[in-house]
């Protein structure tokens, strides 16, 4: 039987030309990150499966890849739950493995410890059009500052990225979980309520104030929901909602140092998915993109989970595919592409004048250029097409004789 | 209970030191076979469990990390085999990934085919030194061309890397399947034989002549195994094992245009491991590495398992993971890193202030410069030796005030 060409459900194979494009943009993004201080690190792809599924991952727990334990640890007969024949998972995210991985090497890094990771991520979504289910993800994370430097520096350097590849009157959204918890408390609503109340929401782009009254209404009572919906009346000053909360000094300092085109936004409303949010969070949101295009927070307990002790720790991660996505719909091209040149050589040539020809071409290799060398064929007219549509404006033909 | 802190059993945690020298081995690798007109391309890391399973994997295919199937197509009550529990797994090479993706997209890529990739494979190897459950391959591959050519461009090009990274005075081995086969078939060896005969031939190296010889004569008739070994001995003229194959063109050409310091070496006791292997094979032997730094060979009839068609197919491995030890053994360090600055700042700095520092800092990074931003610590002099060892030894302190 003949093997399968397709990728697994849900997979993707990458085309050269748009490879071309994801390592410029890794390349860009691993440049200008250095430039901010961020050591690049990698992680496994695979991770403990308790790690995996200890509720720092939210939704994205029901979609892990699972593998399947090996020799003498895997007893099929007796298997009646996944817990039983699996031990290990693909990482959907990578967050949780940095945590991991500095609550294990925290004595052999720098403190604050400034972290760059871009790696593939595995999540067994519902296939659908430009999502797939390994996809590569950017975050920058800085562990060990309390301080809200950390916030600012994350925003300048993923703002500047987003610069650097022309992108252009976009807006960081910014709230702080703790001004949500306040204005929730300030309602009435118990801790316990907290995070079905923020799942409402966070639907206020969607469903607008009066769904947002209407699905609260569904569970809590009147008076709660409209002293809580009061709060983010535009007629409220803002500076009164962020009092206590370092939000002012962030923004002020990213308005006046920011070098790309964008503004950043005090955004009550804003939630983000993620419980393990604990201060600053924020979003990149751009008109040509109809949802984020990348996003963070402060995470102070996920290391403690790891060590017992928590640590500071905050994160921003670019939407890597979504970036690539709209840099392909807008025909971006790489630019500074080599000079490209194609020796096409006639069959059966000696290997004495075969060698001539090698030589040849590792000259202009030595001088930076890009050497094509393939063998002459038949339908030379269609070769030499074919080659030019892939750069290859300088060919050269080299014969038997 | 706490969450583990360790990697996956056999799994790596990469330290910012040794990152920045396989991101500066990377960036070589694409530059150069750029340089030799290859494309850099990606498949999926999760592959059908059918094609892993196909036989072009040989000893691998027992090390496979299965995952385990999702939602309705899982049930365990009725499992009795990995089969039931399994559709998908991750791919122990890129060679088998790449035959598919080939298979998948010949009518979008050029022909011949140049292919670049890098990336992670998985094996459930058993865990020792220096060797991991997951770790980078580096394979090139030309797909489409039946000619020789295809060979000594890919030993050009894998040398070229290895010149660069300063490797010297190492060994392209080569032989070919054909002759492998000849020699088998001229002592009288059954094709059904040669399996077994080339397994004991391949350890030549590690038990000798003598070895092998008694190996062989564990299955094999003394007059069978007497010829057969007759053709190892050194007064046999290699161009008498030659004739019929590339290899006296392929170590002609390559020795006359080769750049780095290395011999090509015609090897008929070359056997290379996996049985998917048409033609030529080849292997690199540094003598600072007991072992092989890499291999490959002609596969002309793996594609054709996806197509129907045989398809001519060449690949060249280099051993990533290897030459990475050697380089950090070696005490490599990055070339060209950038000048690095460190900006302390004191605690409570006004945000009017802080703007003034953050925009200085980015006048440095714009001119190129990495710098580091973080709150002065109350132990400045151990902070500031700390950062000293990352090689930020430019560091500028600002006060509140």
């Amino acid at each position: 039987m003949a093997l399968k060409k397709k990728p697994v459900n849900g997979m993707k194979d990458i085309l050269p030309s748009e490879m071309a494009v994801r390592m410029y943009v890794t390349e860009l993004i691993r440049k200008t990150y250095a430039e901010f201080g961020f050591s690049s690190i990698e992680t496994p792809a695979v991770e403990h499966i308790g790690n995996l599924l200890s509720k720092q991952g939210g939704e994205n727990e029901k979609l892990i890849f699972k593998i399947l334990k090996r020799g003498e640890k895997l007893d099929l007969s007796k298997a009646t739950t996944e817990e039983n024949v699996t031990d290990s998972g693909l990482r959907y995210d990578l967050t949780l493995p940095l945590s991991r991985y500095y609550a294990n090497h925290m004595n052999e890094l720098p403190a604050p410890f400034k972290a760059l990771q871009i790696g593939s991520v595995w999540r067994a979504d519902r296939p659908q059009r430009g999502r797939f289910r390994q996809f590569t993800q950017c975050d920058i994370d800085i562990l060990g500052d309390p301080s809200y430097l950390a916030e600012i520096e994350l925003i300048l350097a993923t703002t500047t990225v987003l610069g650097k590849l022309d992108f252009h009157n976009f807006t960081i959204r910014i709230n702080d979980r703790k001004i949500l918890k306040a204005m929730a408390s300030k309602a009435g609503f118990e801790p316990a309520d907290y995070g079905k109340v923020f799942i409402i929401l966070d639907k206020m782009d969607k469903i607008g104030l009066e769904g947002v009254r209407e699905e609260l209404l569904e569970s809590y009572p009147e008076e709660k929901v409209t002293t809580y919906l009061a709060q983010f009346d535009e007629n409220v000053d803002p500076a009164v909602l962020m009092e206590g909360s370092p939000l002012p000094e962030i923004i002020s300092v990213v308005d006046k140092v920011k070098t790309a085109d964008f503004r950043v936004m005090f955004d009550p409303t804003l939630v983000r998915g993620m419980s393990y949010y604990t201060g600053p969070i924020f979003e990149i949101a751009m008109d040509e993109f109809g949802g984020s295009v990348g996003g963070g927070g402060r995470y102070d307990e996920m290391i403690g989970k790891f060590t017992g002790h928590d640590t500071p720790a905050v994160g921003f991660s670019i939407g890597f595919e979504r970036i690539i996505m709209l840099l392909l719909e807008r025909g971006f091209e790489v630019p500074d592409a080599k000079e490209k040149v194609a020796f096409l050589i006639e069959k059966k040539m000696p290997s004495e004048r075969l060698a001539d020809v090698f030589a040849e071409a590792q000259k202009e290799r030595d001088a930076g250029k890009a050497v094509w060398i393939s063998i002459m064929k038949k339908n030379k007219k269609f070769q030499k097409e074919q080659l030019a549509q892939e750069g290859y404006t300088d060919i050269r033909e080299f014969f038997a004789e």
